[in-house]
């Protein structure tokens, strides 16, 4: 893997809570943003708030700071989130349906295009104005033009499964919710999302009083 | 800051997921554990597995790898899940129900006590085997014996006056899935998990194909 560009993990995942509270400032008119007024917000140093701009090219004026829009378009170009991303999520559950009235998702060009799941019951239904389709049409709604990205929200049991139907339907990233670890051909990018790994964060924080790394690592 | 211990945060990260596959292969009957395996099974380079694990204390025994037990034993023990974690969640909607439900907090030894909710509708219900009660009603319930970690489910809007109240109620960490970072006393410790984060991390790693970070940073 030493082949391979490390990405700043934590600086990435710092990305959407700057853009929304960003947007909000400019919405309030705010035309110009200082990080240390970010930082006191996010609890972090600002020397930490710099850097995570600066590695998304942009330069800020001494005594001035950053311009609200160009700063919004510089985070957004970085993450990629210029550009519209489409997705289809698989598995209409508690979480599932959580994520589909995630309204930030919008902020971030993040479009569901297709929902499914398994079960028959909730064929048909709208979560959050998304209908519910059969899992088992998968393929022929997907295979035409498949979406950017297959967001996966069904039980571990079955992940694996939907997983590699999604690679079958030409789905090339996937955003896996379920607690297993999908193998899948090496061409397709995999995020997976560990809920219980803030609770692992929480747990130190609590057991070592005093350890600092913001509220949102 | 500067005087804060700093987390080793990616690691602590993946704690669960080490736990979680541990625990079933104990069940399976596996009784030593290598490095190598679980890095497969990750999609992570052995030697980040190998530094996670002696973060925790636990020594590998070469060409054996670690006993099983030991090594749960020794992920549990450093991230403070070798004791009962109680917490109370406000906000049973979607993503609520979704916690409530998952199934691995057992394992990790979070155990929830109070299920509170503002709609009227929804009091005297079961999800998951949890009475949903009436939020205004907090204070009294939580007061005499306040849980470990609140966790805040609600909606943007109100997530400050919701956690304002649990720390009034004595509540000194809270677990925040709402949009926006608490203003809260120093004492008080915060992790906010921004589901969009992992989706950061997902357009970041399609943008540069070949940045690899694991499935699960």
């Amino acid at each position: 893997m030493g082949k391979h560009k490390v990405l700043n993990t934590p600086a990435i995942r710092r990305m959407p809570t700057y853009l929304h509270k960003l947007m909000l400032m400019q919405a309030a008119g705010e035309r110009f943003v200082s990080t240390s007024k970010l930082a006191d917000y996010m609890g972090l140093d600002p020397i930490i708030v710099r850097k995570d701009f600066e590695l998304t090219g942009i330069q800020g004026t001494p005594g001035v700071g950053f311009k609200t829009v160009e700063l919004i378009a510089s985070l957004r170009r970085f993450v990629g989130w210029d550009e519209r991303t489409t997705a289809c999520l698989v598995g209409a559950g508690s979480l599932g349906s959580a994520l589909l009235g995630y309204e930030e998702f919008a902020e971030y060009g993040l479009r569901f295009t297709y929902v499914f799941d398994a079960d028959s019951r909730k064929h048909g239904m709208l979560i959050h104005a998304h209908e519910v389709l059969d899992v088992r049409k998968m393929r022929e709604y997907l295979t035409p033009a498949p979406p950017d990205i297959g967001i996966i929200c069904v039980p571990s049991s079955t992940a694996q499964m939907v997983a590699d139907e999604l690679v079958q339907c030409g789905v090339k990233a996937i955003w896996n919710f379920a607690n297993v670890c999908l193998q899948l051909p090496h061409d397709v990018i995999v995020q997976r999302e560990v809920i219980a790994g803030g609770f692992a964060l929480l747990s130190m924080k609590r057991r070592s009083h005093g350890a600092e790394t913001g509220q949102d690592d």
